[in-house]
């Protein structure tokens, strides 16, 4: 089976830089696969991207060795199993408050005995190889979003559910489940605290950590605090600001 | 019927900002009209887009004040009568070399008695207005792009075809064509001269002249030099650009 | 933020005239959107429309200021969130049949600390202005549908639920579940009491009434008895009824 | 081969009614085909739909025994042999002025040696029977549009092109280039002059004469001249209709 | 109402062949419905298929008289009405567990008052008559799949849950439950053991019993067993398996 | 740039096996990439696919290293140029009957001062690698089909046009040209002498020699004869033929 490389890069010790999509399209998906990342997130949850989209921009993605993953909409096992079967190498599932949600969460990556997700990878064969099935619990990354204050209430839980691989902070929901404006590039030091805790917390349980950023600067600070992977800008961020600053030095002068 | 931004403005003796569309989603087309540009081009030619996927584009655009166009993929009269349909205020067609090819895309973007152009506005209707028939001719542009030695030649017999608005420069296809690179910020005195004689041509006949660039420092020499329509970069290059300027910024230090 | 003119009509004592897609179209939804209508439901319940389809159409929907809106299949936060997200400023939900269900589908359309919506609204933003999430909460309207016997024991249990906007009412289900057959414009006086009772109920909540129609004649009843938002067919329809009459007109004679 | 229904009701001497199709999707499409027409043509020139969608509305029609037929957007061979493999029983074709483009468009709907249509019936098998082939050249309808000054100068050429099996009138197209406002519904004695003469021509010629109109009542008027076929309305224009009739019921009183 | 050919050929002592739909076409679902098939499943949980392409599916298997079913990705309210307004003739549900699984999904497959599936039959009334309203519940099939160590101990009262037609037995899930690789066409005596069981408590329960295979050897073993309804292959594995048989015969010699 | 493995195949003395496309999916090309092809030509002629679904394919096909072929619907320089920018290796045009249109196809795949292909290769460079414009010309395949009796006539000019990678023979319509059934597998010896004389002018002119067929068994007797590439069967037949071959089996006994 093809290697998850995120698990080499985390297992060394080392940080992954993980891109963006949110446009509906496998040719800017294609695009995003070509600038260097070492990891690429399809997200149906905030993204204007769905299922059938979203199958076309992972083959995109397969044209190079970058990473594929998706972020789902919510803790529903049909599409977490059918983005899988996809040939996704990591799921991240939003909004994962409790121990029981994290255990349903997990239950649904892997296969029995592990967990209860349905055989049929049809598309993630073709990906990963003809041995699929037999090694793919130990690389399917499981990774569940931190990001509300009760998820910090029940935090130890969460991240020592066996067979979770990492834990993925969403700060704008975090800030605002904090009482803070939403913001990915946070600076208040109550989200702070908690973002560190966290990171602390995954660390402590022997599970990445991962933090959804906008700026390059703001994701080193993340990396500092040990993060292993971070999430910088997404795919229509990132064509909004180059458009409109090319606008803008047009229009200056 | 509703005004062609682009004629008030280089009626006015200015010049006008010009985005480009070659991703194929009405989500990322949406996220550039509000960016700034006074129109954008839906690009059939060189954009990995067809018909059906560009009249949402189109729709994402008509959300906004932007200007809506395409550039279809060559001088073929059911895609540029399907795009005016479809509610485009203006048509780029590429490798216009001769007066009578001139005069078929003109003739293809007119009603009679001044073209040919079939009747049926379906989407133009509900974007223009009513009166959109009695109103089109006299609204929607036609840009003819001078590309190609063989243009030059007969530059003059094109640039006086009765009812073409402008000519459109595709400084790459004119490189190519001059024995040069291919390269939309060209630097080639060759090149230099001929798109200078292009836009003279076009100021003597009384037509707009526009031309595709890549960097807003070269865009604004080319409208030192009189042209009314510039273009820089196109999505997908801003995206990619701006993608691994943030890629290059994390893997620094 | 842009308002949403259903909350100022009803405001200000008015009521609301709805139409309703159901065609997985962008371009038959912007042709709907040009007919005179207060909002538009998108419906991802019984319309043969799934979310990629839906973002075009109210991107469609969005050329114009008729307010949008979508039905969505099934009490799931996934969806909800995505439809929000997408840039509907109102979503109705069926089926909703208790202050349980209320209050988890109120939840899901609001932002912390009102409810558990996530944060990342993509396209409402370009839609509705770059301060949508401080007012979204109060901009969207969530209407859950009343359609079952079981919604009536809970009936004003669910109109007070904090944060609802309103309730709709689905006829056809209303009557299914008291004995009846499913017609929209009915005639049981059992089902016209129940839909009376569901009326007063929201109006003594001081929330507001929907309720889907077919005929503009039935419709005009509704709203003598209160209602502030009433649907006439459906774009489906009202196509095959149109086309009907003009076949049959054609076979006469 | 299964049966051309228009070939068999217009040699018993009878007319069909046929319907339009612009809206982009095989659900409009399916509701449309069963509401009594004859025939259904897939507009792929003025409507908003193009190949890859309407084989889908083609797959649609096919689940009913209504005739598929198809404008192409212009004389181009390429599209004309794709919407026949797909199963068309029938195709239109725009603008068709001289003797020359006739027999063009022909040739490119027949088999060798009646014309240089090439082979690959691949969902035209499915929908037709195995024995397609055979029997194609003579089941499969070429109908060129009759819709020009000058091609009401060559009609006696057109109409006598072999191969050819009926002209179809675009009266908006042919009120334009006889210096009229654009009208499928048509008041000028001229442009009744040269429908009457078009119609005749037909004819004379031993072919089928259709027209395009708007409502049954000029169609019935067009059947009283001799017509074999018309067409009224369009899907989109029926919902508009429909709809604005609607909401105007709910805004009187 | 149009029949359901499964109950007829159930109801006379008979089994259906079914076939399996995974690529996202409606071309390739049209192809199959032309090989002979009592009915096709377009699959939604492990196809590479979603809810908007499915319906172009199941227009292409309408144009034929195979009874066209699909398989949800879960156990979802929402996408089990959805597929059957589009039309299906029945359901495949997977991993039914538990009896109150088995009353879930029953319920969502029928109207009340025996079960709460929601009003809206859009496409299914094109498909089926009507009619359909008041024949619905005796014609759709609901089908549980029983596929875990878990369903089996729940055996008894998932099969006698009131209103549910079969069960559907996957025993690649089935095996892996047990302890087993995954296979279709298994060869472990404990999985027969199971399957066995399965199927002798389905006909003892009066419902029918369904199983998934590969080859056609194996599925007659099924059919020996007592099986009513066999599933051979699925479009993918057909195409791969013919495809590499034709270039592994390409390359010898 | 990424080389083209035909080039090596053919100049090294060796034939290549190619696999046709006509499902309109990325799925099933990616299935048909993985069952051991030397190149895969999605069919954009016969195929029930255009340019949209046409770019996820080739994408599909790029996750492997099987050259990415396309045969387009006819001599259009549009399409042909889309084809190429999408990445295609080689393009396959069906019908050239002359010098001038072998000509007219050759330009149409080669920049200047090659040819007259438009610049612009987004995805081709993707594809290809950022060196692709320098080696192009040098690298993309441009296959003109012989299939027509007036082909035959001008067969010693068309071998010969300057810049021609190839023949690439269409046993169907040559054989209807000539006045036989069209057939793949064809068995008329005056269809034998002709191919035979087609490979033999391809040779001579040192150009490559490809053909149509179905089974293995006619594709070796083709490659008897000289050709260097063969195409065996079609996705689409493929799958009838296995899934009929199946059902088959199960009716059986």
């Amino acid at each position: 089976m093809r290697e998850n490389r995120l698990r080499e890069i985390w297992g060394g010790g080392g940080h992954s830089i993980n891109g963006w999509l949110g446009i509906p399209s496998s040719y800017s998906a294609e695009v995003m696969a070509h600038q260097g990342w070492d990891s690429l997130v399809v997200d149906l949850q905030h993204g204007v991207v769905d299922y059938q989209t979203a199958v076309t921009m992972l083959q995109a993605i397969s044209t190079t060795d970058v990473v594929p993953m998706a972020r789902v909409p919510w803790l529903e096992p049909g599409i977490i199993m059918k983005m899988l079967d996809a040939g996704c190498y990591g799921i991240i599932c939003p909004m994962v408050n409790t121990r029981a949600e994290a255990e349903a969460f997990v239950g649904a990556c892997r296969y029995a005995p592990d967990g209860y997700r349905s055989y049929g990878p049809v598309r993630a064969t073709l990906y990963a190889g003809a041995d699929y099935q037999a090694n793919a619990n130990a690389t399917v990354l499981a990774l569940a979003m931190i990001e509300t204050a009760k998820a910090l209430e029940n935090l130890d839980e969460i991240v020592s559910t066996p067979g979770l691989d990492g834990i993925y902070i969403g700060p704008s929901d975090l800030s605002l489940s904090l009482g803070y404006e939403p913001k990915l590039d946070f600076t208040a030091p109550e989200v702070l605290a908690a973002v560190t805790r966290i990171c602390d917390a995954a660390q402590a349980a022997g599970i990445a950590a991962g933090i959804h950023c906008q700026t390059p600067a703001h994701a080193k600070k993340m990396l500092a605090l040990g993060f292993q992977m971070v999430t910088i800008w997404a795919d229509g961020a990132l064509l909004a600001s180059a458009a409109k600053q090319a606008v803008d030095a047009m229009r200056e002068g």
